[in-house]
C-alpha cells in the first residue's frame, strides 16, 4: 500500500494495526469523547459537513480507487457517493434543528403531598467511544464515512473505525479525509481512527476493549454474530449492532400474478442482479402459488436470467463462497436449477442462478433460509394459501418482506401482510427491496438473523440512537441545565414537557 | 400454600411451576400475543384500568399479605400499593393518548429523480412475549403488576410473570387480579401467566424459550448478570433489561458540608435507613473531603444510626447476606467502624451499620464499590478535590449519583457534576437518592452493573420502549396502514411528519 500517494501533501495519516495499536486507538477515543461529548450541535455539525465538503472535493478520486478495489460500477459507485454525502448532510441537519436529542421535562411540584415532586429533565447523551467495522459491499455508505460512523459522531461519540479488508486504499483515503476535517474544525485528537487489520484476534481485542461502549457491525451472519459472542463475553455488556443477513422475501399474490406476472418478473429480476446481488436487501426468496399464471412470470424470469452476464464480485472469498452455496444447491435433491446467467470471462465472476422449490421443502430445510449472498434467487411455489401462510411462520427475521399485489390481493390477504411485520423491520407493498432510502422514517433492520438488535435501524436519522443514552437531571438550576434543557429553550426545539409537546418556553 | 382461600369465589388461577408448565405458559403468551398485539390503545388501557381498580378493591387483602410476607411496614406498603396504581394509570394515559407510539412519517415524492422517493412510515410495535423477574424489595412496584409488566402490556406484549419467593401469597393474589381483569375485558386467554418456582433451571429455561423475546428483571448483580448470560447463549439474542446493583453515592461539597453538615447528615441518614436499606437507590457510599467540618458531619450521620432499630429485612437469605457482608467488612483492614445500630431483638433484623474508609483504600479496594443491601453506608474520606475526582474516575455504573452542595460549590465543581453524569443515569442535586418518581422524564438505570442496558429505564413511561421494535411500512395505501399511520390521525396524535412534530393530518 502506497501511503505517500494517498496523503499527497498532507499529514502522515496513523493507521492503526497492532491489537496494542488498537488499544491506542481506544485510548486515544476514550480521551477525545471527553471531550467532544459536550460539544454543541452546530459544531458538531460542522465537523460533519466538512466531512461531506472533503468527500465531495475528492469525489473523482475516490470513484478510481472504489473501482479498482471493489469491481462494482461507476455509475452504482457515484449514486453511492452521492448517497453518502446527503446521508451525511441529513445528520449535520439533524444536529442544526437539535430536537433528536428527546427533550423531556417533568417540572416541580414542591406542594404535592406527602411529598414535594423535584423538577426532572432528561436527554439523550452519547454513550462512549464506538467501534465500527466497515462493510466490503457499500464502500462509502456502509464503511468508513458510513452511516455508523456519522451516526457516532453525530450523536456525540468517537469513533474507532476496523476498515474491511476489500478495500483498504479507499478506507485510507476517507480515513484522511474525515482527518481532514477533523483538524479544520479542530475535533480533539483521536476523534475518529482506523484500524487496518484481517486479524480476528485484533478485531476481537478492539470488540472487548473496556474503553469501547458500542459496536456497529455490517456483514455476515457469521462474522456478525461471532462479534455478539465476543461482546457478550466482556465484564460490561455493550450493544451491538450488527446488520447481517437476510434472504428478504418477496410474496407475489394471484391477481397481480395473473395480470402482471411478466412485468413483475423483469423488474425483480433486475432488483436481483443489481451489483452481482451483493445488497443485504437483495430478493433471495421469491414465493407464489403455483398456479395457471406461475410458468409465465417464471419464465419471464428465467429469461432475464438467462441473459445477465457474470459480473464480477467483490473479493475471492465472496466469490469462492458464492460459488460454494450454488454447487451445493445444485448437487441438492431440495431444490431444482431453472435457469443460469452466462459463464463468467473473468476471475471472481458470479453467473447469475435461478433456483426453485416447492412450499414443504422449503419450510422443513433450514439451509434454505440461509442468505446466498450474489445474484441467486429461489422461487418456492405453494400449493395453495394455507403453505403460503405456513412460509410465512416458518420465516426467519429478516430486513425487508415485500408484498407484490393488486388492491383486491391486498385485501383479500390482510392476514398474511399483518403477520408479516413479525418477522421484519420493513414491510414494502408493490415495490422492490433494493434501494433502502435515507430518512427519519426509514428502518433498515429486523429480527435475528437479520440483525443483532431489532429495536435500532441502522439507516436513517432513528441510527443516531444505537450511540446514546438518556440522562436524568434531578433539581438542577436551569442554568447549570444542559442548554438543551434549560426553560428558555434558545434552539427552540420540541421537547416533551409535563406530557405536551411543544417548542415553547417555559 | 392455601390458594382456595387466596381465589376465594374465582375461577382458580393457574400456577405454572415446572419447566414444562412454563413452556405451555410460554406458548400461551405467544398465542395471546399474535392477537393483542394489534389491540387499539384504547382496549390496552382498558385492560390496565381493569387492573388498577381490582388492585384498589383488594387494597386491605393485599397490604395484610404484603405485611406478612415482606416485614416492610404498613405506611411503605400502602405507599407502594399508591404508585403502583399512579403507575399503571400513567400508563393506560398514556395509551389514551397514544402519540408514544413515536410515529415518523415521509411522504413519497413521486417526481425526485433519478428516482421517486416511496411513502415511508414508521411506528413502534410490540416485540413479543416477555418474561418479567419480580423483585424481593418491592412487592408491588416491582412486582407481578408492577412497572415491567404494566410496560409490557402496554406495548403489546403479553407476559410470562417468574414471582420472587420471598413473597408467593401476594404475588399469586395479584396475579388473580390480573387474570380476572383480562377475563373482564375480554383479553386472549394467556395473556399474563404467573410461574412460581425456586428453580434455576426453570428460569433459565424461561430466559432461553424460543418464544420469549425480551425479558425483565429486578434483583442483583449475580442473578442479573446469570440470566443475561443466559440469554447471550441463546440462537437468538434478545434484549435483557435487568435493573441491578448501585451503591449510589453521594458527593458532599465543601461549602454544603460547613454550613448544613448536620442537616445533610439527617436527611441523608434516614434515606440510608429506609425499609432495612433495601433500596436499589440506597445511597451506599458517601463522599467528602475530610477538612474540619468533616468530623461534625460524621458524628451526626453516626448519631442517627447510633439510635436506629434493627429492622426485619424481607428474607433469610438477604439478611444473611447482609450479615456476611458486615462480618468481611468488620475484619477488613480496608474500612473502619464508624458506628452501629442497635442489636436485632427478632430474626432476620439488620443491624445499620456505618464505616469510613480512605479516598486510597476506596479507589484501590473493587470489593468495596460493591453493593452491600441493607442499612449500610460507607464514608469515604478525600484528601483533596483531585481525590474527589479520582474516586469519580474509579466508580462503575450507577442507577443515581447525588452532589450536595450550595451555590457556590456547584459552580465550583462544575467539571466534577460534568464528568459524573458518564456513570449514572440520574444525577441528583441536593436531594436523596431514594424516591424515584414515575414520571415521563425519570430514568431508573444506568451504565453496567447498575443495568444491563443503560440506554433503557425501568420506571417512568419510557420505559414502555423496552417492549417495542419499530417497523416501517412502504408505499402502504392509506387504509391499510396502522390508524396511527393513516392520513387523517383520528387519534391526533404528535407525528413526526417530513422532519416537522405536528398533530395535524395530511
Amino acid at each position: 500500500m502506497n501511503v505517500q500517494i494517498i496523503n499527497d501533501n498532507k499529514e502522515a495519516l496513523k493507521v492503526f494495526k497492532s491489537s496494542q495499536e488498537t488499544d491506542e486507538a481506544a485510548q486515544l477515543a476514550n480521551k477525545s469523547f471527553l471531550l467532544y461529548r459536550s460539544f454543541s450541535g452546530t459544531i458538531k455539525a460542522g465537523f460533519l459537513e466538512a466531512i461531506a465538503l472533503g468527500i465531495e472535493a475528492g469525489r473523482n478520486s475516490l470513484l478510481q480507487t472504489a473501482m479498482q478495489e471493489t469491481f462494482l460500477q461507476e455509475a452504482r459507485l457515484n449514486g453511492e457517493i452521492t448517497r453518502t454525502i446527503n446521508q451525511i448532510k441529513l445528520f449535520a441537519d439533524l444536529l442544526n434543528e437539535g430536537s433528536w436529542i428527546r427533550a423531556i421535562i417533568d417540572t416541580a411540584l414542591p406542594e404535592r403531598t406527602p411529598l414535594p415532586k423535584p423538577d426532572l429533565r432528561q436527554m439523550q447523551k452519547p454513550i462512549g467511544p464506538v467501534a465500527v467495522f466497515g462493510a466490503s459491499n457499500f464502500p462509502f455508505a456502509f464503511s468508513t464515512a458510513g452511516g455508523d460512523t456519522i451516526a457516532a459522531l453525530a450523536a456525540g461519540c468517537s469513533v474507532v473505525y476496523k476498515a474491511h479488508p476489500a478495500h483498504p486504499l479507499l478506507s485510507e483515503m476517507v480515513a484522511n479525509i474525515i482527518n481532514e476535517a477533523a483538524k479544520r474544525t479542530k475535533m480533539p485528537e483521536g476523534i475518529f481512527s482506523i484500524v487496518q487489520t484481517s486479524s480476528v484476534e485484533t478485531a476481537t481485542y478492539l470488540v472487548q476493549h473496556p474503553l469501547i461502549k458500542a459496536v456497529a457491525f455490517t456483514g455476515s451472519v457469521k462474522a456478525g454474530k461471532s462479534i455478539y459472542d465476543a461482546a457478550a463475553k466482556r465484564n460490561e455488556p455493550i450493544p451491538v449492532y450488527a446488520e447481517m443477513g437476510s434472504i428478504n422475501p418477496v410474496f407475489i399474490l394471484p391477481e397481480i400474478l395473473k395480470q402482471k406476472g411478466e412485468e413483475i418478473a423483469k423488474a425483480l429480476a433486475a432488483s436481483n442482479l443489481l451489483s452481482a446481488g451483493q445488497f443485504c436487501t437483495n430478493p433471495g426468496i421469491i414465493i407464489a402459488n403455483e398456479n395457471e399464471d406461475a410458468p409465465k412470470f417464471l419464465s419471464a424470469f428465467a429469461s432475464v436470467i438467462n441473459n445477465a452476464n457474470a459480473e464480477r464480485m467483490l473479493t475471492d472469498s465472496i466469490h469462492h463462497a458464492y460459488e460454494q452455496s450454488i454447487k451445493k444447491l445444485s448437487s441438492s435433491n431440495f431444490v431444482k436449477l431453472n435457469q443460469k446467467g452466462n459463464k463468467p470471462e473473468k476471475e471472481n465472476c458470479a453467473t447469475p442462478n435461478m433456483f426453485t422449490t416447492s412450499a414443504e421443502t422449503f419450510i422443513q430445510n433450514p439451509d434454505l433460509h440461509e442468505e446466498v449472498f450474489g445474484p441467486f434467487s429461489l422461487h418456492v411455489n405453494a400449493n395453495n394459501d394455507d403453505e403460503i401462510m405456513k412460509i410465512a411462520e416458518a420465516l426467519q427475521g429478516q430486513l425487508t418482506i415485500t408484498i407484490l399485489g393488486t388492491e383486491n390481493d391486498i385485501n383479500n390477504y390482510g392476514a398474511l401482510i399483518n403477520y408479516l411485520e413479525l418477522k421484519a423491520g420493513r414491510i414494502i407493498i408493490n415495490g422492490v427491496p433494493t434501494g433502502v432510502e435515507v430518512t427519519h422514517a426509514m428502518m433498515h433492520g429486523g429480527p435475528y438473523p437479520a440483525t443483532t438488535d431489532s429495536k435500532f435501524t441502522s439507516v436513517g436519522s432513528s441510527s443516531i440512537y444505537r450511540f446514546t443514552r438518556p440522562v436524568c437531571y434531578q433539581n438542577f438550576d436551569d442554568k447549570i441545565l444542559p442548554q438543551e434543557l434549560q426553560n428558555a429553550n434558545v434552539l427552540s426545539i420540541v421537547r416533551m414537557v409535563n406530557g405536551e409537546y411543544t417548542r415553547n418556553k417555559i
